[in-house]
């Protein structure tokens, strides 16, 4: 069970996190990958501590627990956001609109909160 | 020909209530199932005659139509909405998001209004 | 890699011409179709001259690029848009939710900007 959730809105981010933690939680034991990309706008939730939002936390914790983030280049680039700002557990796709269509590709469940 | 469709705010439920009606209609006498679900703050919509607004006729009209109403455990604890206040016609299902990525690996084609 | 595109409000075609125009540009020469399905108040944003607005050029680009527009009967009829006063690259279906649903039944993967 493959899921991957789309983030394009930053008003979308909480329900966003709190969607997977929802998801990881029903999951329990049975084996399944969360990932969650983000392009457009919701970039800027990565820089959250900014904002003084605590988007950061919620995110780390599921980062923990194995879900994967993404973030789409070619948003980081209309929002002038360097690679190197974002946070460790980020991980940077060439376009976030690909990278979920391969996933579907792949069989994951596509889920846009 | 299947598909899940997912509401999670509640200003979505009129366009996705005319949706699956379109649904339906198009299919004609294809075989189709058709299923709502319902999480984060759109179960309120299953209260909706508390709110004075219309939803629950075209809802129940639509589920004798056999188009299956579910709601998110999570959801419902959050909004502090009991099993039992809910329309007969719902469905209580423990994740709205476990029951959305199932259905799709079940074939089923999402569709977020 | 094929995939179709779903449109449903008016403010959201120009996030959704974008993430087009990312995703061919992505692709490159890797072969893929590219669908734009409009319903619901989104089918206005085919009549974007009227309005003054410029999605009509960015569309024409895409369309001769090879991405498809799909605009729903449903809601043209009750927008009371007449298909002779659409785009010539525009197709129209007899109904938006069921050309999603059969798009990703033929494997098409999903997304809702």
């Amino acid at each position: 069970m493959n899921v991957v959730f789309h983030v394009d809105e930053t008003r979308k981010w909480p329900l966003t996190l709190h969607n997977a933690r929802n998801l990881l939680d029903a999951l329990g034991d049975e084996p399944g990958a969360i990932e969650i990309v983000a392009n457009a706008e919701a970039v800027n939730g990565y820089m959250a501590n900014q904002g003084g939002s605590n988007l950061l936390e919620p995110m780390r914790a599921l980062s923990r627990a194995g879900v994967v983030f993404a973030a789409c280049q070619n948003a980081l680039r209309a929002y002038t956001i360097g690679a190197d700002a974002l946070p460790d557990f980020v991980m940077v796709v060439p376009a976030g609109v690909l990278e979920l269509a391969k996933r579907q590709q792949q069989g994951y469940a596509y889920i846009k909160p």
